[in-house]
């Protein structure tokens, strides 16, 4: 499919050069901007160069600059079982926001979901990576590594070592907000559902569950799901835990297709949401608001976050090398009906 | 950002070479499985490569190739001006699609958002692209042109010239099949609100209007919003159109945007939907399933869509040159709320 394969030879520098009785160095500063011109001298080339139909060769270009403008947005985390608008979860939504994000500084985004990310990250052309929420020991991660790519973080690294740059996503704050929401709507036996790995969305989930619990007297339970799983692990896993500790009163399911998924376990043990178990989850996106009923969920600003991603991204490929850190703005619980027992219409 | 400049020179083919006691040809077909090399010395090649951390030089390798492996997902249409998740639209579910059909032929999906698309459409490193429902004289289709990348239409392409291959996405069928939706639930006038472009779901859906109209003696509503103006447009477009036309009893806005805002411009006027107007509106997303009252719509099938039309692409880069069409599946009417007369719960 090269352009010489399809038709006659396309015009080169030189072709240019010689059009415009010029050398190819000063046809090169003229197109590139580089370098002293003469203001006539370079239009004058520049029409030449349009009228010839010549394109600079970009691989040619960037190789020579060793630059690639392109990022990727990596993600070691499974994708939605499902197609249709249900993919369009938490990935595709920091996807718009970090294309955004990037084109206005001119990078391209590369989407490298989780579908054979392995090959992907090692073969696509890109001067670095935000690896969305990584798993301890993540392999995104640990190719962007191998690969010498500088990376962020969307969402704090969980590995010991990891002394990336990354956005904060408050994972704390957060599960304490959903608790504390469930708190004040009535609950005293709240269950708390988890991906089964170790991103930092889970550990600080954990930590903070753990924390209330303590402080308000609960019986903890805590259950760990298999990430791949959707909506049926969190239907399984919720069945299971009402069967097991049949007086819980609400479950934070942090997933969103977990929590679908609890909604329904509930339902078919005879319960009612909220009125016997309230349901609340984290990422308010197409799940959370099309579930019947809709479910409580969180602000997390991921506009700004993506976008923080990108401005931290770029500021590393422009050499900044000390470790930083964007903090998100204050997540807010958006309450609905999956956990309104006090104030329903 | 170059490795060469964060530590010690990378180590290069000629290292490999010396180290395995073979030439350079030979470690550059032992890795790139070209030519006849004997499997233990490929396995010893491959070793020590590994070894000393050898990668090869993806950019010198695409370059010599002429190969980006990276293909565009581009389009002219306005992006959604509210972010969060109700910008992941009709774009956003191509993308997901698209990109995991992409990946699983090893080649990348770069997103080209219309922000700024024209500059990043320039300057991309792709080897073609996919351009989402081009407008007559599409901006993102001639900016391809001009860098003379091949490229396939997820839609049927409007300009009379154009000649490239394209995934049907029916338009004309859809219209039809809402249409008589409206007509089933008791519609006798209702209106068509489409996107002001030249878009084929524009076109089409005004023909297949227009046919309709005729065949059973509506009085013929067309109203033409401009793109960019989002929900806000479709309400001030179809408070207008209620005010000249009060007999109106539904509106089928192509544009999800236009249909939401379509519906506030309906209850503002003191009348009720679906009881005096009905709303219907083309594509099933977030916006759709998640309006008050919910929007009957129309399952395009873009998983299957988005696949076909990257295939078409990677076809085209193989080499196929007669262009082709991949016909969507049969659209289906998905009815909701918005238009539900006489089968209500």
């Amino acid at each position: 499919m090269a352009p010489s394969a399809s038709g006659p030879r396309p015009p080169t520098i030189t072709d240019v050069a010689r059009a415009a009785g010029v050398s190819r160095t000063t046809v090169s500063h003229a197109l590139n901007g580089l370098g002293k011109v003469d203001p006539r001298t370079r239009e004058r080339i520049r029409q030449v160069a349009t009228e010839l139909g010549y394109r600079p060769n970009l691989r040619a270009q960037r190789l020579r600059r060793g630059q690639a403008k392109a990022i990727a947005l990596a993600s070691s985390m499974p994708f939605a079982v499902a197609g249709g608008p249900s993919r369009l979860g938490f990935y595709m939504e920091v996807a718009a926001a970090a294309a955004e994000s990037a084109l206005l500084h001119d990078y391209a985004l590369v989407l490298v979901p989780p579908v054979q990310s392995g090959s992907a990250l090692y073969s696509v052309d890109i001067d670095g990576a935000i690896v969305v929420e990584p798993d301890i020991e993540d392999a995104a991660a640990a190719q962007l590594r191998e690969r010498g790519l500088p990376y962020v973080a969307l969402g704090r690294p969980v590995s010991p070592e990891e002394d990336t740059p990354y956005v904060d996503l408050r994972g704390r704050l957060v599960a304490d907000l959903l608790l504390e929401h469930l708190r004040e709507q009535g609950a005293v036996r709240p269950a708390l559902m988890v991906g089964a790995g170790s991103r930092h969305s889970s550990v600080d989930a954990v930590a903070a569950y753990e924390r209330r619990a303590e402080e308000h007297g609960w019986t903890p339970v805590v259950a760990r799901v298999p990430e791949s799983g959707g909506e049926q692990a969190g239907y399984e896993c919720c069945a299971a835990l009402l069967a097991e500790h049949p007086g819980i009163d609400a479950v934070c399911a942090l997933v969103d297709a977990f929590a679908v998924g609890a909604v329904r376990a509930v339902r078919d043990s005879g319960r009612a949401v909220p009125d016997d178990v309230m349901v609340v989850t984290r990422y308010d996106g197409l799940r959370a608001r099309t579930c019947e009923p809709p479910l409580t969920a969180v602000d997390l600003h991921l506009d700004r976050a993506a976008s923080d991603a990108v401005e931290l991204l770029l500021g590393r490929l422009r050499g900044d090398t000390a470790p930083s850190v964007a903090v998100s703005p204050e997540p807010r619980v958006i309450a609905r009906a999956s956990s309104l027992r006090t104030a329903r219409a």
